[in-house]
């Protein structure tokens, strides 16, 4: 039986040279792309690969000789962790888009610094009128891992003191001047002028930028969310801004319940509600696909893999 | 009689302070801020130096004593230069917020090629829906002057190849990769992802970037002007954006009959037209201040001078 590789991408319908490329990669290797969650399931039966996540709850318990998920996604938090721990199937991540999704986060907060809301509303208003917040002199990033690097790199060029916030300060990320635990942040707010949150959905980021963390930045600061809608406190977030107690809000990612869903009490304000896009660009499709290319082509000649996501914590005892 | 200086800025109202910094640069100097047309009138018969360009052109015919006009404008084409000329006047101009104009103009850019546009209408658009452009790779810029070298260095701190256009490209400016001259550049259209225009209006620069101009452009171009409307062909830019053979447009300036005033026709355009903005910011009031200090100090110990205007061509023969 030959070794198989299914294909179910969530993010683009994968080109034709993808498959031939990944085709090439070993003789008589077999590339599958499934269609439907009934081609999924049929094709997953025999996969050594499945690259995307798109069926794969549904596929991984048929799934018997599976050994590797490769999926699309930088955070995979909402993947079957668990069931994969449990059958001892590798899992890597893509990374592919994080450097879009720190210029995403960049250009929102220059964005709200530039006052740009206010004129796409067309307001007919003088400058002289406008609020102008003063120049960013500090940023802090909650979640200091490649988004995060990459969007400190551009802070970085802008002039800006930066200071990261990871789970392991222990490990000081890239550009960060300074890197803090997740006990020791929330002393630095009163200081800070940009704040962005890239963290994961995990237990201990819920709510992480809660109404406290946010009552203790100035009046002047930007909040700008690209991680995950459930780490901020949003109904506290709105109340800041209708009451003039922040500069501004760049959200690319809300939480299912968010009060920034409801349109008419939004106007006015210093605010960028983009709809999840920030991981999005023309070239991202092949991007990622060169990265598969590279990744099984390392797997089949059995070296060692990016981006490989640590199981153990859901491993049996 | 002591000498005086007569302070009237368009630009906001001057700090106590600054007047006290100024009257401090030279024992028994005097120091005087007109609030009013009346009051620049009557202080401007004996003033030797007028900082600020408020009510220039009423009080040039009456400013006898007058050496030195200091403007807070860094394009001083609006200002009455043959006047200055014939009763010899040296004018200079203030650069201080280039920086600011830089950053709009690259923010405008980023938050086109963002898709900001479509983010702030609240389209509940699915991202696979948006049209994304590719990722920017060359940038003319039309106006090679002082805000033209700060944006090219923003441009190539983004990695982009960066043509400036001057009307003397012998001086090749910096962190330009590459510097034409007016009658080189219509050829290098074709290939230019984003198109600046940071030019002044001037005989010769008026509707430079024409439809002949705007039609050699790619389809996916990014267009933004925050010069002056009169150097663009604000017609055949609204046609190309209807049209979708355009990637975007920011317009900081438009011309007195812009077809962007009737907003009615301008919606779902990946379009930002922002109220001529971009060289405010919070610190500039101070940073005017500041350099009209090094400059009135300069003066006074009888040191060169920044940012003097060459009238020559105004000069009698």
């Amino acid at each position: 039986m030959p070794r198989k590789i299914l294909l179910m991408y969530s993010t683009h319908r994968p080109d034709p040279k993808h498959l031939a490329a990944l085709a090439a990669l070993e003789d008589g290797i077999s590339v599958v792309a499934a269609d439907s969650e009934t081609d999924a399931l049929r094709e997953a039966a025999d996969a050594e690969i499945i690259v995307g996540h798109r069926y794969l709850r549904q596929c991984l318990p048929k799934a018997r000789t599976l050994n590797w998920v490769q999926s699309t996604a930088g955070g995979v938090n909402h993947l079957p962790l668990q069931m994969l721990a449990d059958n001892e199937i590798m899992l890597t991540r893509c990374t592919t888009p994080s450097m879009m999704i720190a210029r995403h986060a960049h250009t929102l907060a220059w964005a709200l610094l530039r006052n740009l809301p206010s004129a796409m509303r067309g307001e007919k208003i003088c400058s002289n009128e406008l609020r102008w917040l003063p120049q960013p002199k500090t940023a802090l990033i909650l979640g200091a891992g490649r988004i995060g690097c990459e969007l400190a790199a551009l802070l970085k060029q802008d002039g800006i003191e930066v200071w990261g916030v990871k789970r392991r300060p222990e490990q000081k990320p890239a550009f960060c001047d300074r890197v803090l635990g997740a006990d020791q942040w929330m002393t630095l707010l009163p200081k800070v002028d940009l704040c962005f949150l890239c963290l994961p959905f995990l237990p201990e980021t819920r709510l992480m930028m809660n109404a406290s963390a946010l009552n203790c930045l100035p009046d002047h600061a930007v909040v700008v969310n690209v991680g995950r809608g459930e780490t901020m406190d949003e109904e506290a977030l709105l109340d800041r801004l209708k009451d003039g107690r922040l500069g501004g809000a760049g959200l690319d990612v809300l939480k299912p319940d968010s009060p920034f869903i409801r349109k008419n009490e939004l106007e006015c304000l210093n605010l960028i509600v983009s709809p999840h896009i920030a991981s999005h660009y023309l070239e991202r499709g092949r991007e990622i696909e060169q990265f598969v290319e590279r990744q099984v082509s390392a797997y089949l000649r059995h070296e060692s893999l990016e981006n490989i996501v640590d199981l153990s914590e859901f491993a049996a005892d």
